[in-house]
């Protein structure tokens, strides 16, 4: 029997959270943004990224990593770029940092690109696409990580997950995508192996260079740097791997490249090699009008929506609908949480003695 | 017994390519720019859009959708970008100086970026951002299509194979990423079909809208517009398909949403609804020094490279070193051309009224 999660309200959720990065050292300032784009993951479902990950980001911070006092400052710029340095500091403190200044510069200048070296874990990609597009802009954000991912052809993980977001404004729902540029997240191989079921071949590669089908082989390759997951599009070329494995070079060399910063294979656990990231907005009005651009998008995409469904289908999903749907559900009937997880909370409360403040069910 | 394909000097390759496109009516100066783009998918071994497109293209200028002595435009512009109306003239004209603006403007002001409508089929996207690369800045190069390939459970071709091409200075040899969105490009399944041989589940859908497995039901879709195949990722969220249809989407925003032109699924053949193309050019001067930003690449690409490889495996291939091993091998050897497609290619020069000058072995 599958094990319930229990739904928690969100605002007592936020409460919760901000308490807790307060208690970890950070300024209110700062604990509010990294809340805010916790609680984004939490409300758009993707739960791997959301308040679930308090307890990494105090690893983190006691490991040294994240260095909850250090803000994030310009090394270089132009008036339609900037290299920040993220010095070391929370990376939702610098992410938001960073992609404002894409925005300001966008807003002056037509487009704004930020690419950021040593910086740490940023939290979902979209977060901050989304940023510009509710400015009206193209946002788009990309961050490398630790390396999970091996090149086609390879069996050493070499780059991130490598995620690209890009966000366009659109009605009824702006087009939001997101998406690892690995065949599937790595938490979709931690559910496998909670359920103890096989993996597909083509999501990794075990430590002998073959298929890897037990989930244990790419946790444990991951954790020791001897194997990992596929690029998008799997292990060969036969359905494109190689394509996966390029967008997740792009993604390096816009991040760690770009800014001098640290490749993933390279983030390593002493605490020095940071984590990069890049952020681009783009006025539509560089191109004419935005509101014509705009409704000609909605158009098209209404289009794909109403187009032919696959047998046994009977719905087209844009990029960004099943999120605002998810968002809708849990603002209204509260965030899904494991038992263990809020229990795990609850502890975290008593060890920071502060006031749980979560209302939990009859 | 595979049919040999015949080796075909280069030089006289380009020379009948040339002469041809002349007879097609095209200036000198066009003839010389389409035979280049032609030729530079013959070197790289991208043969389905080099010279025996020949027919394809006069096929096209006969119904009327390429007109020989049309000139691109330039419709709207900021400086660091435009908008080109293609004006229905020959693809590789219209892309060639479309990316020349974004060079252009790059070299002014960091960045560049154009947007086209109302083009035609353009050749290798990787043509266009090379051109860039060739100047020290990163190049970008997209297009949309016919419609080939289908949404995340749809039936319905609505996207081109929308290729992304990116290429950035490197050495030895320059980054030259040039994928189709889509999980395989179109010219894969004509060689399954002729050689007789399924479809692997996962490259398209059939009529019925479940998985293809004839190849004459993906060229009969694709023909009729009633399927065809699957973006990136294949037919489900289960190895990413969401993912390829989300880039799919963006190519066509950034081509024909932009430029307010047609989306793939409008590019009818009667005529009017063009192709469109998007281009960028990078000064990466935009942040810090370029010579280092490309040592640094350099460094990172042969780590990769050097790294460990998977199972019977001994070679982890960047991109744009195979289609580079491939330009030497038939710059010296001369280009494989099949003797069906040089039979068409004597018959033409005899239509045209021109010299064949193709050497052919005794």
């Amino acid at each position: 029997m599958e094990i319930q999660a229990i739904r928690v309200n969100a605002d007592e959720l936020t409460s919760f959270c901000k308490r807790a990065f307060k208690k970890y050292g950070f300024s209110d300032k700062d604990a509010d943004t990294i809340t805010d784009v916790l609680l984004a993951a939490d409300l758009y479902g993707v739960d791997t990224h959301g308040s679930q990950r308090l307890e990494m980001y105090r690893k983190q911070i006691q490991k040294g990593f994240i260095h909850v006092e250090n803000q994030p400052k310009i090394a270089f710029e132009t008036p339609i770029s900037a290299v920040v340095d993220g010095n070391r500091a929370m990376g939702q403190v610098v992410g938001k940092y960073a992609m404002e200044i894409a925005i300001e510069k966008a807003k002056k200048s037509g487009i704004g690109l930020v690419t950021v070296r040593n910086s740490n874990h940023y939290g979902i990609a979209s977060y901050y696409s989304k940023l510009a597009c509710n400015e009206g802009l193209i946002g788009v954000s990309m961050t490398n990580s630790f390396p999970v991912v091996v090149p086609t052809f390879g069996k050493h993980p070499m780059m991130g997950t490598n995620p690209i977001a890009v966000s366009i404004p659109a009605d009824p729902v702006d087009f939001n995508f997101d998406v690892a540029t690995s065949v599937v997240a790595y938490g979709k191989v931690e559910v496998r192996n909670k359920k103890g079921i096989e993996l597909p071949v083509g999501w990794g590669i075990n430590d002998e260079g073959k298929d890897a089908i037990n989930p244990m082989d790419i946790i444990n390759g991951i954790a020791y740097r001897t194997c990992g997951l596929h690029p998008l599009g799997g292990s060969s070329e036969l359905f494109g791997g190689h394509k996966g494995f390029g967008f997740s070079l792009i993604v390096e060399f816009l991040t760690a490249i770009l800014s001098n910063g640290f490749t993933s294979n390279h983030s390593e656990d002493d605490g020095i090699a940071g984590i990069c990231h890049y952020f681009m907005a783009i006025d539509p009005n560089l191109f004419g009008d935005a509101e014509q651009i705009k409704s000609h998008w909605n158009t098209y995409l209404q289009e794909v929506r109403d187009s032919e469904k696959a047998y046994q289908q009977d719905r087209i999903y844009i990029h960004g609908e099943k999120e605002a749907e998810k968002h809708q559900d849990r603002l209204d009937n509260g965030v899904p949480i494991l038992p263990k997880t809020l229990e795990e909370m609850e502890n975290l409360a008593k060890q920071l003695d502060m006031e749980f403040g979560i209302t939990l069910p009859e």
